[in-house]
């Protein structure tokens, strides 16, 4: 399977290589990077020297690329993925778009958020969160990869809405990332001496992930909802635990909701179920494309609360996408995923 | 004014010596301590070495400390202080119990949540948490301190639900914390290699802090209430993170949420009002006594989303205790705490 | 391949189950704990649950666990692996440890340092760090792998010494290291309030691994030496740089240090030469089996200034473990380490 | 004592603000940036807000600036204090400067190491190591305070080399600092997901703070030399640890060694000798002016070695110039700087 990466210089471009690097079936043709084009990719990230060490290309030659390759991975800024989605559409080639161009079903939603146009709006996308659109998934030609935020957000909340169990009007997201959510772009929020030992949230009421788990949601209830979501920074790399809050509808059990993720994710290799009074952390998935759940039922309040934790570069952007490549192509999900965690 | 610490060997009884050692109106008397007695307590801790090298003595005999001293802070594990006040109730020490057995007016909820009798029931204790109840710590003689996700969670909601803007079964408190807040005790919850970027949740629905704010926000809403409290550990050693989640009553806009927080603090030193739209960071108060809040209103889901950080040695601890020392003693609020931040 | 791990349940010993678990040709049989037999691996490691489960075992069936398996990995505390040596010198298994029992060709010089009876000094026993002892490796009983920060230093210095370029009696190497390399065992040193945002010297003069470095250094300069050696604790989990100084002799210039560099290791795989002015980063080796080595010639000191970074529980212990197994085994010696470092 | 800074912006800056706005004897009357003139520094610093919330100027009118000031704190990248310096040489303002453009009696070495031309070569400049030239300081007009590394890195070794103890061809200096070193300014060895969980040297060789340490130490010698100087950047904020090594000429004991600590430092508030055998921390000193100073005596190899920490904002910037302007004012020196340590 020949693939190549458009936008390869960014965290997750960098986690692509390194999963891709150890995926049985795959071969990288090209990488492709605007700002260090004609560099070796070990230039920009020593630690892909002597694992890695192909050169970065300008993304000009596009058409080359994808007629050289099988599947091409997109990690640009959102915004610019479509014109490249809509270029190849006559192409063989597959495409996984890593940004948000294609996760959403309507894309006035997507231009109400995003503030851009909708330049590939009849596009053939499905919505990448391979655990819950797998069938979609298979014969598709563009995958919208799920969001980093979302995937544990939804990991978490979805088989409570699916069942019914919970108020819809009451959900509530508390979600913490480590700080390479933020990408390697130089900023003060990203600047060590400013976010060592400091613990902040940040666009309250306004983040972008926030409609694509209310898509999501929204799709398992067969009804639009909306609810809050708060993303926060850690002081840590990799990580990402989202605390999930929703009122349990009268008469319903912590049985049924016990039952509601068995349901879900018995059968799901990269689902770990920590069960009812379990803990996920962050640390326990570093490095590996494993989704932690646990979740608690507060009686007294009528609330569950449910965890979920993954690494953000993994389950949350490089390692789904994979895991959608594996889809597309037939290959057994956990082909060049079976990463342990790096523990401690 | 003479002052004394029972149990200075945590790390709140060594902050304690950190501010009373900077006070201009407090000479610090005795500091005791089963576990070091005889032992310097530059031995124990060596950054107080030159700034404090009092010998810790045994709480044995605790009338002579009591006799030598105008306030006793007492910096014991929850459940030794009741008869440390009960001993010295006809006494003129002061006492400001920094742990939990004064903070409750019904002593069945504390020992509901804390599972030791009370043994003081009938004793003069009062709430300190300054801001709110100033005037009952003037005259008290016991002070049961706030605890610290207590003061950073009531600082957020109080306003709100003092002003009636809010459904009070919808409050979510969502609170994040450093790992100092464990103390000094070894565990592996606080063994570096399992903690270092790592992030969890624990607790959930049983951390004891609940009933606390309970009881402070059912005053204020002359009613009781329950709410979701749900504590976590971040990476990093001090500082404190609420982000409390209130549906706002029908009718009530942006406006009278800001002008609730104005009138409940406008007029407070150690209240820093960042305003609508405001994000709080830990690193901003570290090492002060500061409680920095924001508050942003999302109408899309009726939702006010109120944020405040504090250090949780700090103004969830030492420093609030030392606020309340000031408080009863008649000296200004201010006096020794008027810290700078340590930043970065 | 069978392998079976004694003393699997300390930070090396996940570390082993992590990279066995990947490794194509190992068929993991038994792990031994003393203080956790009967409990699955995942219940002491969650972030092993899907990944390994074996349950734990007492190594009291030691002979059983031998007879079943083709190589024994020993992650036991020092002194604890000669007894198993001795017991099972008759046997046909191979014996990997990774504790300081067999690193030493001088008995005495272990028994000195380790303040305890050498009891098996006649074992069939070879240094294990790798890429200069392959060859002893290949037909032996034992191997008594190199030491974390042994295998940082000897890597760096080792081309100079060999070349003879420096002085003997100029070395010193000062070698900083997360703090996962003190293991998982409680400790105030290693307790999280206590190392976040710290950094300290500790056993100056008299780590044990200085022996071990002038035991290979002195071997290839034929002649005894020693040294001095420094560790320093980081607060980071992972990681170590050896910064490492000496003298040029009379004479030496830079393009012969170069040559030194690239005789020794342009060969090798896991070896990575960031070459004259290159600065190894201990994050950019983070999870994988490399050393990545830079050095400096200071022409107004006449020193060299030898740099080299691993992961402490990989190359440094782990990871050059399998690699000894590989060798032991006739396998390519890169089988089950193309592990591409974790980054960001 | 009406007090200015030039260049309030930079951690440095900041820093000067934190510890003038608690000094009984100081007030602030302007600071500028060019940057950002016309805010308050609480937009550029929120954790000053309410704390220090003066309006920035520009620099531009430096001579009304100097006219309402006894002193001025220079904090600017060098190369720009000298300009400074000269307009206000015929002034009675005191200048102290924290970058390096008047550290160096001899400025043909900051031209060769800093590479720009030295334009105020007759400036009756000291140099602003409180300890060491104390004497000086007390009637300059100008202060050159010494820089984070060199201070951390002399007052370990002055002691040995001003006694005669040590080979003076034989001084190697390890040096490992916080991020914050690297300041404000944005680059990608600050950035967070680079640096969190990193480990790495810089500079070897060619760190300009080697020609400041060489220049002190030699002047204590009486002779000229020169030392291997190897500064490493450390994932936390704030803190500074010099290794210092040095081999004992023949016949030299431990306890002469002991005695030129005593000697030296026995009176000294801000030295706290950990005495032999003593292991200074960074975290002991945090948010302090101490310098705490732990030494080694290595029979084996005839070396001692000198640990030393300072907080690199505090003794290594801020705090020494606060020091240092005590001591141009006849002020007793601890006046503003009696802090404990911010712990843990």
């Amino acid at each position: 399977m020949k693939v190549s990466i458009i936008g390869a210089t960014g965290y997750t471009g960098a986690e692509l290589l390194r999963l891709l690097g150890g995926h049985p079936e795959a071969d990288i043709r090209y990488i492709t990077s605007e700002s260090s084009a004609g560099k070796s990719i070990a230039e920009v990230y020593p630690h892909l020297q002597a694992v890695q060490e192909a050169k970065l290309v300008s993304m000009e030659a596009l058409d080359e690329v994808a007629a050289d390759s099988d599947v091409l991975f997109i990690a640009l800024p959102h915004g610019h993925a479509m014109a490249v989605g809509k270029r190849l559409e006559k192409t063989d080639v597959k495409i996984i778009d890593l940004g948000a161009d294609y996760r959403f079903k309507d894309t006035a939603i997507y231009e109400a958020w995003y503030k851009v146009p909708h330049t590939h709006k009849d596009a053939k996308a499905v919505y990448g969160l391979t655990e819950w659109y797998r069938e979609d998934i298979r014969g598709a030609k563009i995958v919208g990869n799920a969001g980093c935020y979302t995937t544990a957000s939804i990991m978490a909340l979805a088989p409570l809405v699916k069942k019914g169990l919970v108020e819809l009007d009451s959900l509530v997201v508390d979600a913490k990332s480590g700080v390479s959510g933020a990408g390697r772009s130089l900023s003060l929020n990203s600047h060590f001496g400013e976010m060592y030992e400091n613990l902040k949230a940040y666009n309250v009421g306004g983040h972008r992930h926030t409609p694509e788990i209310e898509q999501a949601l929204g799709g398992l209830a067969k009804t639009s909802l909306v609810l809050s979501f708060t993303p926060h920074l850690i002081p840590m790399a990799r990580g990402i635990l989202s605390t999930c809050y929703a009122r349990l509808k009268n008469g319903v059990e912590a049985a049924a909701v016990d039952a509601a993720y068995e349901e879900a994710y018995a059968q799901e290799y990269f689902v770990r179920l920590l069960g009812r009074g379990g803990y996920p952390a962050t640390k326990a998935v570093r490095g590996s494309n494993f989704c932690d759940l646990g979740w608690h039922v507060d009686l007294r309040t009528r609330r569950v609360v449910a965890l979920s934790a993954i690494d953000n570069l993994v389950k949350g952007a490089a390692g789904q996408a994979v895991q959608n490549m594996n889809v597309l192509f037939n290959l057994p999900e956990k082909t060049g995923l079976e990463l342990s965690p790096v523990y401690p």
